[in-house]
């Protein structure tokens, strides 16, 4: 099988992917753009026609399946060939849960905190903080269903360290540096600890750091 | 096995959830609430403290996974008795795209159209309309990649009807209700056509406007 190719950005919702090939045990191929790559590096425009990042390519050529969205590739490293401990299957123990999370954490607990970026950091000077602060709001209200979930519980399904705990746990990193971490309670914030403290969370990142740094060396 | 519980407003994302209901051949108690439930059905957050919707209960009492987000719902109810055809198996072709069209659908397509609604609809006198306009530009650009790939292809994945289709194709849904289809290119207008002329589609619309008239003609 060949090696698959992991474009992403350090640091962002790819971040996700490169972790879960380093709990996987999975070889990539990564590949860390300069942010924003849709003007720092166009030429990523022919792999990707969206300009976003991440974008795994599994196999070769025109016949690689190629994937962009983070939690739908963190999943697959953990299912490419078959079932692992990292993902929960049908019919397991909390399976529910576990679809349910591994798609909360972009389509409800991600987005909110982008719009806030876009809005109230990014194009700060376009007078539209007021609609970035209300999303910053909704994130933290959204947080609800993880803290309950989280009561006397280690991971979120399944009392094991999954996938689910990937994606969810990225959400949380990435309010911590954005700047929305006022917000997050006491509970949810240990839980990251627990996660950002693992040696493949500390692999993964270090990885995309090293790329990351000899890049702007580069210039 | 209990039937699971399904609380929904009509029309709203859910209805990927009764769809995949009816696909699946799988009986649920559909319960349809009045929109917006935070205000008109305040008894749901004891239900659901975040107070969205869908809401699928599957199972007894306390004991009951409880899952919120509509494309984790319909990709469960197709393997919550294991992979049906209906989903995409490890191993199987198009497995890869499968798990991205599903987190695509709600992660990149649907998300900017609810901040389009807030802002440029529901909320339009507090003026910030143009962050609203922002995000429907935003997810006509998005739209690209599910466009390339149903280049000679009727559906997303695998050559046959699944559950990536369902969720997908519910974003195409809402585009044309919210005022947002004049970006929307016209093979995915075809494309919603053929999804929305099924039979199981056309009960499951059905099945949630008969309810939704019923309340409404209850006050």
């Amino acid at each position: 099988m060949t090696e698959p190719i992991l474009w992403t950005c350090a640091r962002s919702r790819g971040l996700r992917a490169t972790w879960a090939a380093e709990e996987a045990g999975v070889d990539i191929d990564l590949r860390i753009l300069p942010f924003p790559p849709r003007y720092r590096a166009p030429e990523f425009l022919e792999e990707n026609p969206l300009g976003t990042v991440p974008l795994l390519i599994d196999g070769p050529g025109d016949k690689g399946a190629r994937m962009t969205e983070s939690c739908a590739i963190a999943h697959y490293l953990a299912t490419r060939e078959g079932y692992t401990d990292l993902a929960i299957a049908p019919g397991e123990r909390d399976y529910a849960e576990y679809c349910d999370y591994t798609y909360h954490a972009d389509a409800t607990i991600t987005f909110p905190q982008t719009v806030f970026m876009r809005f109230a950091i990014f194009e700060k000077d376009k007078g539209l903080e007021e609609a970035g602060h209300a999303y910053a709001k909704w994130f933290h209200k959204r947080l609800v269903k993880v803290e309950q979930r989280l009561e006397g519980r280690e991971y979120l399904c399944a009392d094991r360290f999954t996938v689910a705990d990937i994606c969810v746990g990225y959400a949380l990193i990435l309010a911590q540096s954005v700047g929305l971490d006022e917000g997050v309670p006491d509970s949810l914030k240990a839980y990251r600890e627990r996660l950002t403290a693992r040696p493949a969370y500390r692999r993964a990142f270090e990885r995309e750091e090293e790329q990351r740094k000899a890049l702007e060396a580069n210039g």
